[in-house]
């Protein structure tokens, strides 16, 4: 094994610089789920293959890692954490609904990997399951504002619409009974390809130009006034996009009170999100710069659980990409800079003093203080402030004979170089101010 | 789909009241590891099925999950932690040394399902790479100590043993060379079959009833006395072994000094672990009761990583299981009481009244408590305060027509029902102390 083997294609380690980032966000949203009501739950990795297929459309089955098990079932890798949500719902029919869970997890997706696609990556989903109740799709929404505003988003955009309107005005446009979710698929494409492209694409699926055109003008983003009012008129007879209109003023009047502000939300008739399981309110966030796609994508799903229990039970929630949260907040510079957790290295002159820096050290982690020994028992001070240098240490404790005789330690400040003699007693005392503005899960 | 469908066999579901006490475990240990210097990393859960392979010993490679990638790439679920990092410090050789990581995640191993034992199990590792000093493994055991008192743990006995030492024992015992292995196989069932049991073994093994007694002689463990001091003098011409009881003593007067009372630990002669690539100090953690085996287990392989970097790199480590020391704590009765975060539920009233609920619930968040709004406009009071009585919620803010009239919030304190009128202002003071007392990770 000459060359030294690597992570598998599509899939990565996060070293501790990038971990102590993540852990950042997580910690974050750990904190926000649990000052909503939203509790842990976690779930295999691997789910039986028939849980997983059928559920996320055609083309994303074939993404499924799939493999048997031991005794010959045929097994999977999770492939989102909202099928494993509706297993675990319909396999313990006893929890008390409504059923707020949070999950932080990888899942696993056989893409062809490029830029910012990969074959594992982290969701942090929230979900209510068991209320029909526009008060759930609103707090998933109030979660993930409240989310974003506390890692420091300084602005973004939940855009919301329903896939009842969708439905609604796919039929007043004209399209054929059974063709919706077709011409969905085109829109969903309107960031990416413009409306030339979708028009196009349309055109040539076989729908009219008359029905295209209709599309469109329902779909246009307001310039001034309320596309909702607007909506109400335009699609007065169809009473399933007037539920979903209905529907989404409930939200938005539930968003004032929770205190999210208007200027966070927009109403986005052409935002279609892919997966199939939608039934009601859908919504996702996208920040202006830099420009990655949606940061988080949700929505209410009321059918999804029947599937496997039998009875419709309805649900509604949002994912929060980690990766991509992560990439968002480098490139806008909302991480505090640190490369390290630990705030102090203690040297270690020989073997004969080595006690004497553990007993410094055993002093500030028992006050809450992060700190290293340097772990040989000789190399040299020139040596152990290398280390400390190359791993970013902020500060070293010098413990060197003269010191121990003294009972004293030398602080070394490592920007600057600075040192300066403390009393061995009053050590723990000095250091126990460091730990602040540290980063933390 | 009519039965509801399961999880995989040998892998679980963890429900919010288990995720809970995991949580406080993993958070206990995170902030042990971190104090101490360890730093996040995380690894795919799938790696090259040539990185895992050949490495635990051929019976732990048959348990390995293994699958072709897209690619048709053979891969494999990670069986433990330690490889992985071995990989990844041969992957990364800039990393500065010496590289000391934790890494808390499942891992899968195709084992027959029974009592105790899981398919998908969580370790949490802490490992130092790149130092020979036992300054190292003495903290590797430091860190396991902290994280068991911290926990609540009010007596465990961190067994301690040498890799050199066994081999020096079984020279010494005249056990034919290359045989070792055989024997020390033997050895470690001596918790679970007795001495008579492994001497029985050994003899059908075909080793000598002088072969087997000398070495029992040299494994019993100490009535009084110094057990090292006196394998120095029975094994005073093997150098191997020599150097073995160094070790550990060094270990010992470093453990002193990071304040590990000696009550804690025992040398134990007879204490092998299973796997192969250990080369130096060995350690695992037993309790009295429950009798569940090992909660921890690790030690020194300093030839690991070389496998994959093509030059040795040194390095100890250890794993605490999780499983096991939520078992035991809960055994022990050392968990809170809590099966939930929340602290209060708000409730609703009706579609009119819900905004007052949500601005109520929104302030008790933005002060840090856990606070739930009832995901409903309709269904009663009675309903609600099932709700929490179902969930475990300590306390409900009861929001009426009369209440807000009144500018006023009942509170009622499920436990013993009482309730008592608060002014609306004063709500959210009286409910900041709740969040004290939580379990959090």
């Amino acid at each position: 094994m000459a060359n030294p083997p690597q992570a598998p294609r599509g899939m990565r380690d996060f070293l501790p610089d990038r971990m102590i980032l993540r852990h950042h966000v997580t910690g974050v949203f750990r904190g926000v789920f649990e000052r909503y009501g939203f509790e842990p739950l976690d779930t295999p990795a691997v789910e039986y293959a028939e849980t997983l297929e059928g559920k996320y459309g055609e083309e994303a089955d074939k993404l499924i890692y799939k493999f048997e098990d031991r005794g010959g079932r045929r097994v999977g890798l999770r492939y989102d954490l909202t099928v494993p949500l509706a297993r675990v719902v319909a396999q313990y029919p006893d929890l008390p609904k409504p059923f707020k869970r949070y999950q932080i997890a990888p899942v696993w997706r056989a893409e062809r990997p490029q830029k910012g696609r990969y074959r594992e990556f982290w969701q942090c989903d929230a979900d209510t399951v068991g209320s029909t109740s526009m008060l759930a799709d609103a707090e998933i929404l109030a979660v993930v504002y409240t989310a974003l505003r506390e890692l420091g988003f300084p602005q973004f955009v939940m855009r919301l619409n329903n896939r009842k309107i969708l439905k609604g005005v796919a039929a007043f446009a004209g399209v054929p009974e059974g063709e919706e979710a077709s011409v969905l698929r085109s829109v969903d494409k309107l960031d990416k390809v413009g409306e030339v492209g979708v028009r196009t694409e349309l055109l040539e699926k076989g729908f009219g130009e008359d029905v295209v055109g209709r599309l469109f003008e329902l779909l246009a983003p307001e310039a001034s006034g309320d596309v909702l009012a607007r909506l109400r008129t335009q699609l007065v007879d169809n009473a399933e996009a007037q539920d979903g209109i209905g529907e989404l003023e409930q939200v938005r009047e539930y968003l004032g009170a929770l205190g999210v502000p208007e200027a966070f939300c927009r109403i986005d008739l052409a935002m279609v999100r892919g997966l199939d399981y939608y039934t009601g309110p859908i919504f996702e966030t996208v920040v202006e710069e830099p420009r990655i796609g949606s940061i988080t994508g949700g929505g209410r799903y009321d059918h999804l659980i029947g599937i496997f229990s039998g009875r419709d039970i309805p649900a509604v929630g949002s994912t929060l990409g980690l990766e991509r949260i992560v990439d968002v907040m480098e490139a806008l510079g909302l991480f505090p800079a640190a490369k390290t957790l630990t705030r102090v290295l203690v040297t270690v002159f020989d073997t004969a003093a080595a006690p004497e820096s553990l007993r410094l050290a055993a002093e500030l982690r028992a006050a809450g203080v992060c700190a290293e020994v340097y772990l040989a028992e000789k190399g040299g001070f020139r040596k152990q402030l290398a280390y400390a240098n190359a791993k970013g240490i902020p500060l070293v404790a010098l413990l060197g004979p003269d010191e121990i005789a003294r009972r004293e330690v030398t602080l070394r400040n490592m920007a600057d170089g600075s040192q300066e003699s403390v009393a061995r007693g009053e050590v723990v005392g000095r250091l126990r101010g460091e730990v602040v503005g540290r980063l933390r899960g």
